[in-house]
């Protein structure tokens, strides 16, 4: 144990040394009486956030979705209870006593890793480390944004963020802190609890990177302080926020301050020894039972909880003061409604294409989807990493968000596929922006970690990846999709939509953005796809998942079911088909899980019992067999044309011949089949 | 354009400046004819690539697989025709002038990206950004360890990597880069590529890090030299290898140097303007038609392709001069062959257990096969991602892995699952180890884009993924998988093992370390788990993918089919059913991959029609309906029991109750369908 006068940092501010020390034994008691944990790092970090929260946080506890809050967020989500140690002493009303007693058990709010669906209070999910400090990008780029289309009366507040040795070793940190240096992003300040501790040892066995270096590297303003002097953590703390770079600042902590663990990899967890916590206590100086606050403790606590009240008062008079249509605008934004225009403007595009007939791109078809929705959606975010002229993310009117170009709405991510992810997640959450981001399907892989965080999250992120099979030719099989359909529809809660012309691309977009806890996966093709939806229909079909786009002529022997792409397929083999007297269906099926989501009755209509099918798709049948030999289908009459191996570096269409990826091959299938 | 002088370039280094312009002119022409490609990386690298491949690189062109040579990885794999350039030039037998015309073609070995399983001087797969650089860590760990074991005499090479903007983007460079600083790899050798110049335009744009800065953060020794120089990159490869850290030399270079697109972003891609090709040509002084290179070029490149063979007969002598038993070794853990033992000390183990029949957890049986595999395999690595006590993957005679233990074989790789997978990609590509590393299966996301590549370049990489399921318990959603199996499941060439119990587990190692081509990942409990195997069987049933562990008593009624934690459950599922006269099977399918590659009369034996059909997995069900309602099941008699939702903090058990992971439910389940 490295040695620390504690009887010092007692005596030196007494009075805040037990106000911290409240959350140390908070965490000390839930994490021993859950019998799981992690004890040390709430213990190490209880000066931080005690000066935090107390005298810089903008918040009020009684009202924890005011719109212009300061936003913490505790990126070593592990330490959890400090955040609900905090929220309970604050007076939070969802976190009570009873649920930091029921600390990591079925139903309570207090898991083991903070989860924002479960109370108004935990603004991100976090866990998985590195999450959390590059959501708080997101959260940052949205307060710059809405600051500056808002000003500073309705929007301008800081988010600030705990971050471990396990977050910045994590890849994902280096393109939150590199795009937060770019961005000038001067209102997100993150504390590094620089305790030297991980789970296997000290930090020095696995790292001896200099951070402080590291994050001036990338234009950040950095402090470095003892993480036990109040003094030093409120005078930090200023400067940063005086400063107009992002902050890190060095916290020196010691992991698991004054226990038997201290300054030891044991530390980090579940402490659970029942002498140990006694004797912890009793350096501590505390004499309060187990779960319990000393009032006057407590009642400090609480009046930080409201010192912020008039504050918000005081901004929800400045808002009131705005134009009524202002304030409609600005609740609906918060609220994360669509305007009602949306479905109109849908509509009218709808049944332009179907008239036009264009033969594009689906990646094109969302551009044109992009240019008419943006203008009505003025909470919109776009942006891609680094594949702009690919992905087909922007639209002439959106204007690049930059340090000099707040209002701008296009962020150019650079080559940061899961930093994108992780940022859009941060908007999402802070609320009164709608982000989308694209890059290359296949990079699904990259930015993997934080889709499903939108997907746990219940947050309505929207994925753009384009380039979703074979069909994206030469670049080769690093860059072809195979499994990552599949990879998406096998996550809870999200909606994955592989639409096969401009029509299905508009319908995709128009569920998409009126989703308020699902993230969607727009899959899009980069070769040009005919458009199939030739009668215009005002109903949003693809909102049922998949539906009949051809009925067979004569007796219906076949349906084949197909998605994106290899729709048009499908429809030629039913040509052929059909030719040689055999009826046959096509289904379009551009969202399996809403599909799922259909009764009984509509999906027997649509897939009826009987007929052979025929899936086609250009990727994995993994997750077909439900619909070929489920759904009152049978495993003698069903079969499938995709891949089942990886791609190869070669034009787009000699690949789809290559792999048998044509209405030739659907036909033959379904003639073994009859 | 950033004027450049190029005529002084020429006059300077007047011979250089021809043979890297051989680069330039195979680059141009390639790309042109495949009017697809990237052109100006190779442009622009070109003065770096001939001055290390032509002084400093050790190789032999005709023995491109000698285990000495230097490594050289194209991180930029976007550049590929820079590679295919540089192997045809020096006379690689297999990248002939004819791949080169055929560059992006179908079944050429010139593929958009360089792909190692093509052609035997293609180090790795690149493409998919910064996992060149993250495997070349591997690379250089693969070098220390073998030169530590056998001798500067049989190992003593360098890995030189060219990395660009793109690359030290993505956030895996920073695991590459930190784990490489704190490893002290000084063999190994970074190029960055410092044009400025992404595909959305300026490099500033999006980023402003201090890349030299930030590499020193992490302890590397960094040069900065114009990269257009042949001297100075002469000079700073010399101070590269002469250093005992790692280097990084930051070559500012002018992306496709010489032609109109020269420091622009149309650069970055394909050049095809023919009128352009012809002005650049005049720019370079080049006067050879496309595709030919003058004589005298030529034959100075080829004899810097074989400026190594003389290196290499000395180094076959040394090798000649080992003791026999010392080359038979050496011979087989170049080439990946299991010793021979490994099957009778796996055979011995399962007989043991089956005796013993231990309930703990198959991370605990892991760690048990370890402790008899590691002593007879030298040749592994193993590791964790900072879990190593939950993770189960040190045993005691492996030692650790560091600048001054460099014989250790356990890797601490800090909280890096993607740095760690790429790395040990990179050793498995390196050759003469095999590589195990650990983390929890849920970040199975921030390892992804390595597993794929993993399994696209055909090697033998395992990943330890432990804490398979809500087995994992009170850490909540963020750490327990449900997609993760399918995600693995679904990608193409990877074996994915569920083991049962300790036997199941110890043919799991024993299919994985046999394997030459094809990634392994063993899914492991974290919760304990009975001996099902109880009856020992020297066959290693896994090996077939499923197979029957209890038979049905009396009419087979039902099957079930379960793997990993599951199977107990399956098993109580069945004793009930039995007790109600319903004659149950069992079958454990602990590989999928396995079982799907069995002849039709086998999977027959153990999936007949008739007997309705329950999965069991706590997992999504994804992926397993060609198992329930495929082979001869149908969808009216089939059911599963599983997740169809994220997890829950909680006590396991509770969690399997509340999830509905129980026998009674599988019991319900099979006789509503009965």
């Amino acid at each position: 144990m490295i040695p620390v006068d504690i009887d010092a940092l007692k005596a030196n501010h007494p009075e805040h040394w037990m106000r911290a020390t409240a959350i140390r034994a908070l965490a000390l008691d839930a994490v021993a009486k859950a019998n799981s944990g992690h004890t040390g790092m709430p213990i190490g970090m209880a000066d931080v956030a005690t000066v935090l929260w107390s005298k810089h946080m903008k918040f009020d506890a009684a009202a924890p979705e005011w719109a212009d809050r300061d936003r913490f967020i505790l990126s070593a989500g592990h330490g959890s209870m400090l955040l609900y140690a905090l929220l309970y002493l604050v007076g939070d009303a969802e976190i009570t006593i009873d649920e930091v007693r029921n600390f990591r058990q079925l139903g309570a709010k207090t898991a083991g890793h903070p989860e924002n669906f479960l109370a108004k209070g935990i603004e991100c999910t976090t866990g998985p480390l590195g999450q959390g400090i590059s959501m708080s990008v997101g959260f940052a780029i949205a307060e710059e944004s809405l600051r500056a289309r808002w000003g500073k009366k309705v929007f301008d507040h800081h988010t600030y963020v705990i971050a471990g040795d396990g977050c910045l070793m994590e890849g994902v940190s280096q393109e939150a802190i590199a795009l937060a240096g770019r961005q000038k992003l001067g209102h997100l300040v993150v504390f590094w609890d620089n305790n030297g501790i991980t789970i296997d040892g000290k930090v020095s066995i696995s790292d001896n990177t200099n951070q402080p270096e590291r994050f001036a590297a990338s234009g950040w303003h950095v402090q470095e302080i003892d993480g036990h002097d109040p003094e030093a953590i409120d005078a930090a703390i200023a400067a940063a926020k005086a400063d107009d770079r992002p902050s890190m600042i060095a916290c020196k902590t010691h992991i698991a301050l004054g226990h038997a663990a201290q300054d030891t990899s044991k530390g980090h967890g579940a402490l659970t020894d029942a002498q140990q916590a006694i004797d912890a206590k009793g350096v501590w100086g505390w004499t309060a039972p187990a779960f319990e606050i000393p009032a006057e403790i407590k009642s400090w606590w609480e009046e930080a909880g409201s010192r912020g009240a008039s504050e918000r008062k005081e901004w929800e008079d400045r808002v009131a003061a705005l134009s009524e249509a202002k304030q409609k605008e600005l609740a609906r934004m918060l609220a994360g409604e669509a305007p009602k225009k949306l479905s109109s403007t849908v509509k009218a595009l709808k049944k332009q294409i179907s008239e036009s007939q264009p033969k594009v791109a689906t990646r094109k078809s969302s551009e044109m989807v992009l240019e008419v929705i943006n203008p009505i959606l003025p909470e919109t975010i776009g942006g891609s990493a680094d594949l702009t002229g690919s992905n087909n993310t922007l639209t002439k009117d959106l204007g690049t968000f930059d340090f000099d170009s707040r209002k701008g709405r296009y962020v150019y991510y650079g080559i940061r596929e899961h930093g994108m992810a992780a940022a859009m997640n941060g908007m999402a959450l802070h609320g009164g922006v709608r982000p989308y981001g694209g890059t290359f399907m296949c990079f699904t892989d990259f930015a993997r970690p934080a889709m499903r965080l939108a997907a746990l999250q219940h947050i309505p992120t929207v994925f753009v990846m384009t380039h979703d099979s074979i069909g994206l030719g030469e670049d080769g099989p690093t860059h072809q999709p195979v499994e990552h359909l599949a990879i998406s529809r096998a996550t809870p809660n999200t909606l994955v939509f592989r639409p096969a012309d401009t029509v299905e691309t508009a319908e995709a977009w128009e569920i998409a953005f009126t989703q308020s806890a699902t993230p969607s996966v727009l899959a899009l093709s980069r070769q040009n796809l005919p458009t199939v939806r030739t009668e215009h229909k005002t109903k949003n079909l693809s909102a049922q998942g998949a539906y009949v786009l051809a009925e067979a002529e004569g007796k219906r022997q076949a349906i084949m079911i197909a998605t994106g792409s290899e729709v048009a397929i499908a429809l030629a083999a039913r040509e052929a088909l059909q030719a040689e007297g055999i009826g046959t269906r096509v289904v379009s099926m551009p969202c399996m899980e809403l599909f799922a989501d259909q009764d009984e009755a509509y999906r027997k209509r649509v897939l009826p019992a009987g007929p052979v099918r025929v899936g086609i798709e250009a990727a994995c049948r993994l997750g077909w067999d439900r619909w070929l030999t489920g759904e009152r289908g049978r495993a003698n009459k069903a079969d499938f044309v995709g891949m089942d191996s990886f791609g190869a570096s070669a034009p787009a269409e000699e690949l789809y011949a290559h792999f048998g990826i044509t209405a030739e091959a659907a036909v033959e299938k379904v003639k073994a089949l009859l």
